[in-house]
């Protein structure tokens, strides 16, 4: 293998993420609203096929990546030949380097527990997390946080268009500094899909192709904090997860096993920080 | 069989719905704050373990047969014999009445597809979508909306203690009539969960159980309209689905192919009719 990192042969699938129907309101006037895309993208792995997702469409090859590398089906981006969407047949196909009989091997045992929290698969998943300690250096000071909420505010959206859909986003926050640098924000990736679970899959692919480090970076979702929610962003190896909603039982409870500083309610100046307070600082 | 209709045995397992956790606010204070309840669940058919369901936990017994009725995994309520949560090992059992012999063919083509929209088995139900054609007796007034509307508005729900659930409705709404009378709305079943697909599996659990007929009846949920939602509506036999959030691409498709009324952003007295208009009436 050479020394340069590999890449999959990947497509650049496009299609449009808002329609235009027409609704009738409650004083009977007829007008164009925009809807959010919605269509099923069919996952094959060398022919097998995995599963159905329905899908924004906004990332469809990153989304099938971070499906694979979420749900451990796949171990490293060095195992995946090619990705190819292709929307005319609703199908996205990978190609592993290994060949479908390694792949099947290890995905023998899985399928009968796929569907978790009508979510995804869950079992082993939990298993996992006991092995998970998040790095504890990175830090968040509340200008910061609030740069975030603004940039992801400002944010020109599906959502704004439409509704109907969650965004998940990987930030990079900077703290001031003491000769006055105001703090800051850099978001590098924005996903937004009909379910949060593919945004935060397709951010998950897009890291592994740029070989992004989740360590010292914030993830932001303006979806619901469950469980499924924190153990993606602890297998992401993301420190620190912020939400503009609430959290549940499983996820707070993950959080704190984890160690994850956990921020919800989170919007313009305003939050509850529920676990890991050793990372912040005002 | 007797005349007498069959019911499963059933559990009446209960627990917490919201628990109590400490957060920090922006200003440093320290507070007490509901969050929702989440536990997995694990299904067991005739000791086949079949999903793990994350769930708020209002209505176990119900999420369970629900889910076998929507995944078309159990066709009549008549093949269950028992439902058995134990809340200690977070499982539901159920016996079914054939055995497991019967079962397991009937499911042995199904396992690898599931886990659509990160949700639910979807291939063959897309399929089974081609027969369905909902009943075009029902009507809807304004006034039954909006009756039913400030139904959900009023009503104490976990959603409002902690936020992080979504709340599904099946409503049975009343027209004025001339004589003066009010329009009205009945909500016969209301249930909150985690993930808005356990929500609406939960009531059509409970229609089973209560051999409830959905032709006459108005679905509401707090939950997008996707492809998901809509599938399970029209599998349950609803004719008018309504939301208080928006829709998607797949979900506007769907309602029009079989004929659903589907109502959007619906609060108060405001709303969007995007399909189906012949049953609603002024």
């Amino acid at each position: 293998m050479s020394a340069a990192a590999h890449r999959p042969q990947l497509t650049s699938a496009r299609r449009d993420l808002t329609f235009d129907v027409t609704a009738t309101d409650e004083h009977g006037a007829r007008s164009t609203v925009a809807i959010a895309g919605e269509q099923p993208l069919t996952l094959y792995v060398d022919r097998r096929e995995i599963v159905t997702l329905m899908t924004l469409g906004q990332a469809p090859e990153a989304l099938a990546l971070g499906f694979l590398r979420n749900q451990r089906l796949v171990r490293s981006l060095d195992e995946i030949a090619s990705v190819q969407v292709d929307w005319e047949v609703g199908a996205v196909a990978v190609i592993t380097r290994g060949g479908a009989a390694d792949y099947s091997a290890r995905t023998a045992t899985r399928t009968v527990t796929t569907g978790c929290g009508q979510g995804s698969v869950f079992g082993s998943l939990m298993d996992e997390i006991d092995a998970i300690r998040l790095p504890d250096s990175a830090r968040l000071s509340r200008g910061g946080l609030y740069a975030l909420l603004d940039a992801v505010r400002r944010r020109e959206t599906i959502y704004k268009q439409a509704g109907a859909v969650h965004g998940c986003a990987l930030v990079r926050c900077t703290d001031g500094d003491t000769d006055g640098a105001a703090a800051g924000a850099q978001v590098l990736y924005y996903v937004e899909d009909v379910g949060r679970h593919n945004a935060v899959d397709a951010i998950a692919g897009l890291m592994w192709l740029d070989r992004v480090d989740g360590a010292d970076k914030v993830f932001y979702t303006t979806g619901r904090l469950t469980s499924e929610m924190v153990i993606k962003c602890a297998q992401m190896g993301v420190p620190i997860l912020v939400s503009r909603s609430g959290l549940t039982e499983m996820g707070y409870r993950i959080a704190r096993q984890v160690g994850l500083t956990m921020i919800g309610r989170a919007a313009n100046t305003r939050y509850l920080l529920f676990t890991g307070e050793q990372r912040m600082r005002p």
